[in-house]
């Protein structure tokens, strides 16, 4: 049985390229004492892979040239030698972008598929929606009647964010990259306002859509709308660091210059880390299934096909080109 | 009796000019009901002073055009006709760059001088010394223990906050400008050690003084220096912004790229605006005056004599070439 493994070889320098990654094939290796061997049915493609190609290293190593690259995925359980694992379970975890990954078992989460689907687990449900939950939750403390403005809205994190900010009764506007994805947020999610950064002008439309200033900020996007926000904020906001799509194939990145703004708003920056929260995913995952099953959220998948095209499916997050969830299925 | 007056007369683009002032002289006013006379016997010169003179608000109004020149100053009342405020009494506030000033009473404050020289009410016990005081307690939050970093550390706010921060049982480490200014931070103000930015490395020089990173950040300074801080940042820390005195000058203000070191932190980005703690500041006169009478606190002052000098006293605080709590004896 061969493992079809997704290899990093090369460090970018600004965007990504296909000639980083090479397709190998090889041997699936013999199953040890305590061990668990898992049959990948989703990978997930994140942001966060970007900065997992670089060599220096931020709060995690950098994935090694010439090894499988790091990335969550989501697959059934085969075989096992573990105690605390059974054939046909479901799990998630940093188990690479590869067809078989071998696993301890450390860091893996189980999938629950009754409470929602497979793929769901790498979404909503997962690392990203969890990223939406306690950044949000956690980091921008919410309360009835404050004004939220996302950035990236459309992406898993930010729509996710976005419906949570409006259940517990927040106000929310987010930027998309095209009317297709400002409707999907304004229609589907519930967002009171999206604005498109590509045809508008983001300070003009915080403005109007924001008349008392935006309480929390939440992130994704960095870069010159970083500024915007700051110009905009209103007297104790908070910004929630989560991520900078569009500065991670840029060096040095973009600083923001507005920084002081939070000074005279008498507001913070703070950002958030997920894996801080893992012990508490699973009753984050109940209560977000349970707003999916009640119809209370919604979710976008954008799924590509065949592992070979995992080089390619990395550069759409980067180009915007994906509209949902980025799934490859293996 | 006439009114020397220094009016506000250019907007500067970038550094202050000495043609951005004019000195005038007029009659002094007659009182009204429910008010007061002050001669003014020392004008404070701040940084906040280059914000004022930009037509833009932040937290307040600048200064128009042809009128006095903002700043705060501290003087005796010579009359007075209001039932609050006697005669003989030592007041000071924002009072402005002139000789007499008449004042209603509203923000001004009473300097007991009994606690300290009637200059030190404009230094240590008065805005900057309160900045430090709050700024460090209340937004940097001082553990026992923690490494306290501070740029622009021999001005009276940055000498002050480390001199707090030892009394709280940190180490505390400061950058200034020349090697008297770093000899005085250690030698008169108990500081672990200093950096000066003009000859040494300041990367290099932190990973040597805070083998455990940085717990609070207390910024005085901004542009690159920010980066370098943020870069050596301790896991849950705090990053206090007073001020960005390098950057004052320059349109737009540098930005600090390395802002998600915050998030990988686990920290928070937040600010001091002094006036938020008006209330409080008898209790923190009282303690910080106790401080200075016990020798647990120094502070030293460089004043210059004459009101026509102001504008060139206000470059000083720019050009660096002040050593201590800048004055203008009137």
């Amino acid at each position: 049985m061969n493992n079809i493994i997704v290899a990093l070889v090369a460090r970018p320098e600004g965007m990504v390229k296909e000639s980083d990654f090479d397709v190998i094939s090889k041997p699936v290796e013999a199953l040890a004492d305590n061990q668990l061997l898992i049959k990948n049915e989703f990978l997930s493609l994140d942001p966060a892979i970007r900065g997992w190609m670089n060599e220096g290293t931020t709060y995690i190593k950098g994935v090694e040239l010439g090894t499988v690259m790091r990335c969550f995925s989501a697959g059934q359980i085969i075989e096992s030698r573990h105690p605390d694992f059974k054939e046909g379970e479901y799990v998630a975890g940093l188990l690479g972008a590869q067809t078989y990954a071998l696993s301890d078992g450390k860091g893996l989460s189980r999938c629950n598929i009754d409470k929602g689907a497979l793929s769901l687990h790498l979404g909503v449900l997962g690392m990203p929606g969890m990223t939406a939950y306690f950044g949000l939750l956690e980091k921008g403390k919410p309360r009835e009647g404050e004004t939220v403005f996302i950035s990236g809205a459309a992406g898993v994190v930010g729509s996710t964010v976005g419906q949570i900010a409006k259940i517990k009764g927040c106000k929310v506007i987010g930027t998309a990259g095209s009317a297709s994805k400002c409707n999907y947020l304004i229609n589907d999610c519930g967002f009171d306002a999206a604005i498109n950064y590509k045809e508008e002008n983001v300070h003009e439309a915080l403005q109007t859509h924001c008349p008392d200033g935006i309480h929390i900020f939440y992130d994704n996007v960095g870069g010159p709308l970083l500024d915007t926000a700051l110009a905009n904020l209103a007297r104790g906001a908070r910004v929630v660091i989560c991520g900078a799509i569009s500065q991670y194939n840029k060096k040095p990145m973009y600083g923001p210059s507005n920084y002081m703004k939070i000074v005279t708003a008498r507001g913070y920056i703070n950002g958030i880390i997920v894996f801080d929260y893992i012990h508490e995913y699973p009753k984050a995952v109940e209560e977000m299934s349970q707003w999916l099953s009640e119809g209370k959220m919604k979710t976008k998948e954008h799924v590509v096909s065949g592992i070979e095209q995992f080089a390619s499916a990395v550069k759409m997050l980067f180009t915007g080109d994906n509209f949902g969830k980025l799934l490859l299925q293996v």
